[in-house]
């Protein structure tokens, strides 16, 4: 039930020099299945994060932002399935830093150097225990050629696995890149998404990693959405091992910062999309351009009240062209000044609405010409300025209710 | 598919002297149906409405807005089902005056004296021809006992007709309380609902009946949520004929005043929740209670972050307690410097959450028990303040689907 995605062929994912991933099956919540993953990075690793603005956080998002605080340098990542850890109050803190500081004994490291990360259902108690147990087994399986298997490792309602790579030159150099990402459902970005982590074995200053990784979410995770609901867990992790043997970046405004940043961001908005593709129930890839608005802030308000609108994903889910409701999300976004006599719409190239009436030479047949395919663009002027934003999403199918009425049960 | 709602009696609804209601089948959008209705007020008649917030609003409610502020004294209504005449642009716009000025003709009224309706499908053209035409005969069916029909003749997807009554004695006269309301869809009024009318016998100062209005509908209508899309012709509007011969309420603080206003509240409110009840595909009816607030408006955005998350409506949907979405929807819901854990959550009785945590006597069952039921109150407890607010929604079903990808085909 995904849109144009498939799982990611274990062959053509590059390793990232520095970076050894294990993954094994530790019952978190089923058995049989993949459900922990470790990531263990090279000394002089540089790791930085963006988390989500939920203020319900789960605890390993509030221990990650610690550690990363700490700066003694991150060395170890934990990931678990099946159980989120949010919403477990100070029970659930304890038990994040129980796993941390199981891995650091294992790895012989501080805790703080260890980024915990859960996903699956929210308040029930962390099983802290099957965990550790397991840490052993994933730590002995871990290998530099394991991107696909984290992949699936730290999946949840996920139908696949979402693996990118992409190499670039950089000063002479070729750099790896490789990321992966989870999540189906909710999903609305702010800051970060479910989980995301994308390596490099470029070397970089590393007071250039957290902008640079702000940059990349800004333009990939945050910018797509499934059912507007923003997770209490989304995490964005960007590595940079250092190990490609390239003169450190210093700039992300030189040549060499804007080839990397181009092609991190490119692997990045592919791991955001592939989110989008799979989205719980999804028949339909929807691309939202908002144009000729006075802001981009105000682009955005408009682009998601499209995006969130059950009608209008419902409307996408039947292909039918019920363009009005469009309308109608453009005229609540929350622009108070709006005029709606300059507003025009089109779907893919046809023109269905001028200056905020239907336009006169539109045929319905055309609309759901557009309406049918499997990937499709809504393009809004506002006719107020310059400013622009894109979101992605997909439509609202019987399949997502059907996902969430039984999810859990 | 309706929750606790059944049709009005017809004999049951009082009559609002003053007030006389013809319905008829016009055509609009589908033969033999009652798609017509027109309201004829007697002279002296006081008038107020608010109008939908959405930027896009509908070429009638631009009309009713300028004929109130023309301040001739509205002596009809026009009311249409199957075309909202939204996002129809300049014709639109010609389309509502045209029908407005039919009516005008034949009562022999000045076209200002006139408020026009229309709810239905957005961005077609409103057959004006057809309406002219039925106008006769809606006129020459105007009886003051037509209240049920009048419910009728404004639905849409509504499965039932809502129309409620009461009468309560203000300062020794019985006046009567009448009011009908639709919507199933695309329901999250602001400031005002898809349609609502109240009218009542009493006499009030005109000046009160604008302030009057508005505190009804942030009471009522700006209280329920289905699929959190504001529509383009929400309208609700609010008329005293002055019949009932008590002397006119010239304060809303007075004893007089207080006890007409507690009435039509009561009113309005059971027009609102009826819309709700009647939600497209809804099973269930659940009231969102926000308490602790420090400012009622971030009790709202709980409330109605709590309201529109389709994962939580989902988890109502399949009666599963999955009660972690909730506190997730609290934590996104936009209150920056929030505190999980001051945060309690229950579930009718049953004390789910405490201090942002599973409460450690919560048992899965309990929680099951009131998920089953068809009506629920949701309550959270912030603890930063003494503000409170609550919100009526339903829940999100397969059916909600099927509905919104059907409706129009």
């Amino acid at each position: 039930m995904s849109v144009n995605l498939s799982a990611p062929v274990a062959a053509e994912l590059l390793a990232v020099n520095g970076v050894r991933i294990g993954v094994t099956e530790a019952g978190v919540r089923k058995a049989n299945r993949k459900d922990l993953t470790v990531f263990l990075l090279d000394e002089g690793a540089a790791v930085a994060g963006v988390f989500t603005q939920n203020r319900f956080c789960a605890a390993p998002v509030q221990v990650s932002r610690e550690h990363l605080a700490a700066g003694k340098g991150i060395r170890a990542m934990v990931v678990n399935t099946g159980n989120a850890n949010a919403g477990t109050g100070a029970d659930g803190l304890a038990r994040a830093r129980a796993t941390c500081a199981a891995l650091a004994r294992e790895l012989n490291l501080a805790p703080e150097q260890i980024l915990p990360f859960s996903t699956g259902v929210i308040m029930e108690e962390l099983p802290v225990d099957r965990i550790v147990a397991g840490l052993p087994a994933a730590i002995a399986a871990a290998r530099a050629d394991n991107w696909a298997a984290a992949a699936e490792g730290i999946m949840t309602t996920d139908t696949l696995p979402k693996a990118f790579s992409r190499s670039v030159e950089v000063a002479g150099k070729t750099v790896c890149i490789t990321g992966i990402s989870k999540g189906a459902g909710m999903i609305r970005p702010n800051m970060a998404t479910m989980l995301g982590f994308l390596a490099t074995d470029a070397a970089i200053a590393p007071a250039l990693l957290q902008p640079l990784v702000k940059e990349l979410a800004d333009g990939s995770f945050n910018r797509v959405t499934i059912d507007g609901d923003t997770s209490t867990n989304d995490s964005f992790v960007l590595i940079a091992t250092g190990k490609a043997g390239n003169a450190p970046i210093d700039s992300l405004t030189s040549a060499e910062g804007q080839a990397l940043k181009a092609a991190l961001l490119e692997v990045a908005q592919k791991l955001a999309q592939a989110i989008v593709r799979d989205g719980e129930g999804a028949t339909k890839f929807i691309t939202v351009k908002v144009e000729g608005g006075r802001t981009e802030e105000e682009c955005r308000l408009v682009a998601y009240a499209i995006a969130h609108s059950p009608l209008v994903k419902t409307a996408f889910y039947a292909s039918d062209p019920n363009l009005g409701r469009i309308l109608a999300a453009v005229g609540y976004a929350g622009i108070d000044d709006l005029d709606q006599t300059r507003i025009d719409l089109y779907l893919d190239d046809v023109h269905v609405a001028v200056n905020g009436g239907r336009n006169p030479s539109y045929q319905e047949e055309d609309g759901q010409r557009v309406m049918k395919q499997q990937e499709i663009t809504v393009r809004v002027l506002l006719g107020r300025g310059n400013a622009a934003q894109t979101v992605w999403t997909c439509d609202f199918s019987h399949e997502y209710v059907t996902i969430n009425a039984d999810y859990r049960s």
